[in-house]
């Protein structure tokens, strides 16, 4: 990794990991996953229910994004869902039907389960672009929240309608991440009353980068994904490390965190890559190391 | 509270507390108060000197938010102003006045009072609505920061003026506060200057949820709190003492904490006559249980 | 300080610090500084080349900025480029070259010591307004975010390019400052991918207190500085200390420590001041004590 020692032969880099994962080849069961020029794209697929999550999908995208944490293969993610909409939640039925008959401990696993879903998405290194159109809501708008970036359309509805089923809004985080989106005001209001925030006040409050058409949104999170997934990526993940490790840091300790972290990357080759490319008036081409 | 248990006899609740209080009958000495259909009206009312705070409203209305806590029958809350003002803060001759001639200790005892004030606001569960017209000054800024929710009108003007009477932004928990409400460069310059942010600024910058005509103000206000009352006041409270709770919690941290609260809320009947009433296909009457 | 004293012959208030430093006659060498009615003024000037920084110029602006915590005779800071932008950064060939040729523990020295600028503008009593036109990029990006308050100009264009130089977005505090301004999400996009955020833009979000035309942004930074460095300059140093003593504790601690701090303030003779010249309906002449 370090640009003095390039002629030196690489070890493995798996070693370091213990192992490491690939995810190209992931076959998964409870929504599409693919992978194209080193952007994996997880598409919630149950279009005709407007993409509700259920147990088993939770689940195994809690499993995929701690996967990609040791993965190599994946530089970027894009989080989508089929038929004009992103994701309508829990499913009434399969989830929250059978979570009205469950007791205090039971319910505590499902509630860890699915904030655990958040961490991973929040511990994994690869930045997380949201395509968002159609209903979001529940806990889809919780995934749109927990993504690094959020892509919206003029049309979107996200939702984060938990006091209308009864429930706090406190659910996956959301008291925590969601107020430092869009303000802790307008943050307060989604979670006591459940509104749906529409795509111009998304744009607006800063939930979402940029509004796109409809029939452009995907292509323009996956073009944004592959801009990413082309960068630096050792130091873009070391970015997403360093935005959840500040979180609630004083300045002058995230200060001396920073040091340390940009001093690793200030080691790697892409630095130099990139000084170089500089000086030869050229484009860098980051490697990831 | 299980809904497991709904046909056991429930016992009193008040024993729950140590005993609960009541709030609807309480008669108010130096502000207006009442509750129509359980939501609970503060009205500030000296409106010949546009509201000002002196030292017997400011602990009042401290017993009054510390009553809240325990009580079951308000649901919520709104505050407001006579005579077109919300509040132009403390008063200069019956507080300033006083507080120039006042050694070290007293005056600690004072600043702790007011913002004891702040606390009890933000540690009862009721969510606060703040209506403000007209001039929102020092103080009274902070009452309205430290609500839940703000509706503004477009000829509000709202100023954290406490460097223009000699001294520091640093009032009731404004430093901290009103950065997460309109971001940090925004408070510094009012904190810094003194100056009025207007309805519209207000709007824009996250502290309004929304601005309302000057005379339809107050009942928009007594119209979101009334469907706040109307929702599972349980849930609303805990989604309350969780934005308090996660303020400078990690993510992680934040996400147990809620996997913790949520469950509990699961617990509750209100979310089983969600359940119900969706699958009914009607709308669910909740009881706060 | 005490009002209550103010007939007593002060003790010489360099006496507290162990002494005090004088900052207006201070002649720097790889910036323009000069004191104008108690407001300093840096001006980056090597507008050949945008004004970037160099080892020398990052270490100078450090330790003026440390100079500055005990100086009486600044009250308030612009900070602005020659030439018609701010600053673009760490210079290529006298930074960049450089850094690529060390080892980590060197690396670490540069990274703590353009992080102890950022620590060292915070830690001063004296409210910093950056004036940014042109470009504003990467080092320069992060001291226009480390100011109080920033103005800017339709045409600046403000770029935390880290990751364009193969770098982490974890630059002198930028993951923990930068979302604070202008939100969590905004925030990412521009450290995930380094682009520009231009003027419309930079005012939208909050990075920017407002816009100006560039040939009077100098003049207004300077009008703004001149109006803090009027009032009561001990209460705004109050206000810059509790704004970043605060950042991270939680409500209840922060009202506590902001009880302490107005305490001091309100036995500041600024306060009395402010209250006799209501009192007299006049204006008040603040002097910092």
């Amino acid at each position: 990794m370090n640009a003095h020692t390039a002629d030196t032969p690489r070890v493995d880099p798996a070693l370091a990991a213990g192992n490491t994962t690939t995810c190209a080849g992931y076959a998964a069961r409870h929504f599409g996953w693919r992978v194209e020029d080193r952007v994996g794209v997880v598409t919630l697929d149950r279009p005709e229910r407007k993409n509700p999550l259920t147990f088993d999908s939770y689940a195994e995208l809690r499993d995929l994004f701690g996967r990609l944490k040791y993965a190599q293969d994946v530089k970027a993610v894009v989080l989508t869902g089929a038929g004009g909409n992103f994701c309508s939640g829990g499913d009434v039925h399969e989830i929250i039907g059978p979570l009205i008959r469950l007791e205090a401990p039971e319910l505590l696993m499902f509630t860890r389960m699915t904030g655990d879903l958040v961490k991973t998405m929040r511990a994994c290194p690869q930045p997380i672009v949201a395509a968002v159109d159609g209903v979001c809501a529940g806990a889809g708008a919780i995934l749109a929240m927990a993504s690094d970036l959020r892509l919206g359309t003029a049309r979107s509805k996200t939702a984060f309608l938990f006091n209308r089923v009864g429930l706090a809004g406190c659910d996956m985080g959301a008291c925590a991440i969601l107020p430092r989106l869009i303000g802790h005001g307008r943050a307060s209001e989604l979670l006591y009353t459940g509104r749906s925030m529409n795509g111009e006040e998304g744009e607006r409050w800063g939930f979402f980068n940029r509004l796109c058409e409809p029939d452009r949104l995907l292509g323009e999170a996956l073009a944004l994904a592959g801009e990413i997934a082309r960068g630096p990526t050792f130091a873009n993940g070391i970015t997403k490390t360093m935005l959840h490790q500040e979180w609630n840091m004083g300045i002058d300790q995230a200060i001396e965190a920073e040091a340390q972290a940009q001093a690793i990357c200030m080691m790697t080759e892409d630095f130099s890559r990139a000084y170089h490319a500089f000086v030869e008036k050229r484009r860098p081409v980051f490697e990831g190391n």
